[in-house]
């Protein structure tokens, strides 16, 4: 992409209205524009790491046996007074009528219209386990959204539902969805610590929510230090091992009833970004969703719901990647891999850099290729403030010499490399 | 993907509810299930479909230069104050009011907040054209929704909205929108063509329907026998030339000014899955969006809007392509390529299909094996209801020749193909 004629309206004051800085970030970085409170579009480059966070999470999502649905935006209010939410869920819930005065509801969640579906087709213990989840945008009227994309009213969230015929093929499947989003957020590369957690308006006796460390984060997270060596060996590591160490963030710490002390016990802030529930019967029970055993007699299965905010995580991952100059992507949901900045304004030099652009591409390597007429000072500041995680600079010295400078965003550590070979370093460097 | 544990919920008996083809055998398909009048939740065959549209779609739109972004589902009244809009529009839009008693809306169309975005950021005539598009999720409060996803309430539309800084390049960009079209829906397996039409509620002067022949069309459509020509050879033919033929909905043709008569003039049902407009500067006049030119003086940029119905496209490609046992993909929309049958129920049948199943997949086919304990009658009848391109069949008898029964699902032609050259005959097929 030629930044030129690419829509990246970055904003060189900070905007007044962003308290946190994954909210000034990614407003400076023209990744979100708000439309009103709590309700944003996603620009070009914003929308590029939602996508990336997105096919992360189908990804692993797919790998656990999930089945990727689509469930209604609008859901009916009759769905939700049968199963006794409708009342109770408050002003959280954005509730409308039709043109035919039918009462609807943006769904802030989907337990009531997954179990319908349920309920409808699958009447066998034989198509039993089963796990569907969609990535689609939900909606809570929050009293005083804030935080940008952290904590929105319309915001994209994966959620997850299984069926499951008793309670240990159920625990069997928290247990795939706990290592399920413990890889997920590996590749997210983010340092996730799953708190216990309480279960709330979902109900359920298993619960566990999932909290991104990061120095803003909103509550304070206590945890045994044997998860900074788990989490980077996750595809090794037994997640029972893992569900027994001891977590939980400031509501449920205790500190009396820890079993860690000193050196053992470390504590920082943390952003949640996930929340995971066995809940039972609760809600098969209360639709009447039944199946058939193999002797006839009939159970209501065992349920689970599975959340992670995905539009949310885009801050989140800002809020544990940057610095003062900006945003740190890391290479996963990088938008583009490269930033590629031409100076001096030189025939030459642009010559050169538009074959440097089109050979990296060739290659499957993603560029953003800063061809604006601007000065140095521009375009190093507009790089680290989008946070590529690499930078390829050309001036006319370095043409000259034949060399152009390749900078690590995250590190600053920069090296010379000589032109005829910086199509097969980056590769090596992105692979 | 194997069909014991995929949910496809196929029926056998024709739904009552279902007056039109498409909206049958998607519902018999197991494609989709009605939540609520004209509101679908899409179950995982019918996802993938809707997927592997909009992919299409996007990657057109993206080769024209068009920018993707995602504008919030919910709109503020205030916008559509600003434009004029809100007291006309009428029932099909859906209204609101959140906890603060604010008015919102379930957005139709997008026009007034891509305008408010375009006059936040672009001030100068240096960064026109530009082009965005969305393919997001809109709500139409239809009085009578019908025919399933052909006519919901709650539908995927691609909508694209250019700017220019005059009528000559704006009337570019609408040629260039009107290439990418069609070939969009050549690449979409269907014959299309693009009626004159009137510019509605959005206004303007220069304003194209696009029509998928398809004889349960809602509407008739009258055109130059030359399309049939000029579609097929779509990356060579001057879009003027196109755009210069007769082709009219009954609504605008009038017999007796039409130039064509005998066979030069076709007549065909269309089913209308996109809408282009240029409407010059009524919204960027009345929202105030205005860019300075190099001589200092400000113009308010030409706009235009351009949309493709995503949802209702896979209705009318079912529309276009089925058969008395079922639907037809074409092969760039196909949920999987293969279906691989495996009969007679013997280990043996089973060991091969399961070799058979990786390999392809291995070499990036997709198949949907059918490896249910079920009667040859009914695992046919599945495929050709689900209608996968190509059908592998293997029985015992094949197994002790060495030989798979290749079925293409549109001709019916059957080859017996030796095991061992399976997976590259299958290759060749497909590429």
């Amino acid at each position: 992409m030629k930044l030129s004629t690419y829509f990246l309206p970055t904003l060189k004051e900070t905007p007044s209205e962003a308290t946190v800085v994954s909210h000034r970030l990614m407003l400076r970085a023209g990744m979100i524009s708000q439309s009103t409170a709590g309700i944003y579009s996603w620009l070009p480059l914003g929308l590029r790491v939602l996508k990336k966070v997105e096919q992360i999470v189908r990804e692993e999502q797919d790998r656990m046996g999930g089945q990727e649905v689509l469930m209604p935006l609008l859901q009916t209010a009759e769905l939700w007074q049968e199963s006794g939410r409708y009342d109770g869920y408050g002003k959280e819930m954005l509730r409308m009528q039709d043109r035919h005065e039918r009462d609807l509801l943006f769904g802030p969640t989907a337990e009531e219209v997954i179990t319908d579906i349920f309920r409808r087709y699958i009447k066998s213990y034989k198509a039993l386990p089963k796990c569907f989840y969609q990535i689609h945008w939900k909606f809570r009227d929050e009293i005083r959204p804030r935080f940008g994309v952290m904590r929105g009213r319309e915001f994209l969230m994966k959620d997850a539902y299984s069926f499951d015929v008793d309670k240990e093929s159920a625990v069997n499947t928290y247990r795939a969805m706990m290592r399920t989003y413990l890889k997920t957020f590996q590749r997210l590369g983010l340092a996730v610590i799953p708190v216990r957690a309480d279960t709330g308006v979902i109900g359920g006796d298993l619960s566990h929510e999932f909290h991104v460390l990061a120095q803003t984060g909103e509550s304070q997270v206590y945890y045994d230090k044997k998860f900074d060596t788990f989490r980077e060996n996750i595809d090794q590591v037994d997640v029972d091992e893992i569900m027994g160490l001891y977590a939980m963030a400031d509501e449920m710490h205790k500190p009396e009833e820890c079993p860690l002390e000193g050196e053992d016990l470390r504590e920082a802030r943390g952003i949640e970004v996930g929340h995971i529930f066995n809940f039972g019967t609760k809600y098969s029970e209360i639709l009447n969703a039944k199946v058939v055993l193999a002797d006839g007699s009939s159970i209501a299965p065992e349920m689970g719901s599975y959340g992670i905010g995905v539009s949310r995580l885009v801050g989140a991952i800002i809020e544990a990647n940057h610095d003062e100059q900006g945003i740190i992507w890391p290479e996963s949901v990088a938008p583009f891999q490269v930033a590629l900045i031409g100076l001096g304004g030189t025939v030459e030099v642009s010559e050169v850099c538009e074959r440097i652009y089109k050979d990296l591409e060739k290659v499957g390597v993603s560029v953003l290729y800063d061809n604006r007429s601007e000065g140095p000072g521009v375009k190093f500041s507009t790089a680290d403030l989008i946070g590529l995680p690499w930078q390829i600079i050309l001036g006319p010295k370095g043409l000259q010499e034949g060399l152009a400078e390749i900078k690590c965003r995250r590190t600053g550590d920069r090296e010379s490399i000589p032109l005829e070979s910086l199509v097969s370093y980056m590769q090596e460097k992105l692979c």
